[in-house]
């Protein structure tokens, strides 16, 4: 099944969180995004709409389970989820931790740079993250979201 | 239930192709963005997980009809997702059709411009949009996605 070529194939897309049979759950590394993760879907299909009603309520199911554990630990500004897709056409979901002070905000995460971002404020943010992580890897090991 | 302020409680926020009770759909205005759709939810809600899991797998079947009814009718390069909020915190999501020529592909449409639109392509696709939009309210009509 894995597309020759495909980054999303190829190797992981960031730093593993969590490895199922059907997805998994990756930190990106982007620069003054401390919690930007993605919920990369194992088959190599492009659209959402092409994944079956079960599989996309498994996906979902991913989605929120990274939403949920941000908002607990991390208590964001907002969260920001997108499926793009336009450069890596592998079924992959942003879940993104927004705060009011980062470079961003209150603009999509790829839209120019309105501001520097505080260093410290970040560092706040990584600290938190070995938590936010166990949490993450503990809810879809303990309840795995595809069906039995 | 309405917050004072929030444009998509006081207003519909686009071109209505379809409303329901839990849910409506609209076109956009965004230049260059023929068929750039949105799916807001009525209640005010800031994050998709704050919506009970019946009330997620009924937003995103509204979500997947407008992709669905995106891919056959008008076959676009791609499409985008995104559950943004920054900007108003009433949770929306942005169902865009994709193509190869449109001003930022393969960027976001958040990003800068790379280039001018061709106004043709622009009306091919706005000449589409009846069918397209007669198809969505069908199926959401005849076959809503909420629980009876």
């Amino acid at each position: 099944m894995a597309v020759p070529g495909c980054p999303l194939c190829e190797g992981p897309g960031g730093t593993v969180i969590f490895s199922g049979p059907k997805f998994r759950v990756v930190r990106a590394a982007e620069e003054g995004f401390p919690a930007f993760y993605r919920v990369i879907w194992t088959a190599h299909v492009a659209e959402f709409s092409q994944l079956s009603p079960e599989d996309r309520e498994t996906c979902m199911a991913a989605v929120v389970c990274v939403e949920e554990a941000l908002r607990e630990h991390l208590q964001p500004t907002k969260i920001n989820l997108a499926a793009l897709g336009n450069m890596v056409p592998h079924l992959h979901w942003h879940v993104i931790a927004r705060f009011d002070w980062d470079s961003r905000f209150p603009d999509p995460v790829w839209s120019p740079a309105r501001r520097q971002v505080p260093s410290e404020r970040v560092a706040d943010v990584e600290a938190l993250r070995p938590g936010l992580e166990a949490r993450i890897s503990a809810r879809l090991v303990n309840s795995p979201p595809w069906p039995a």
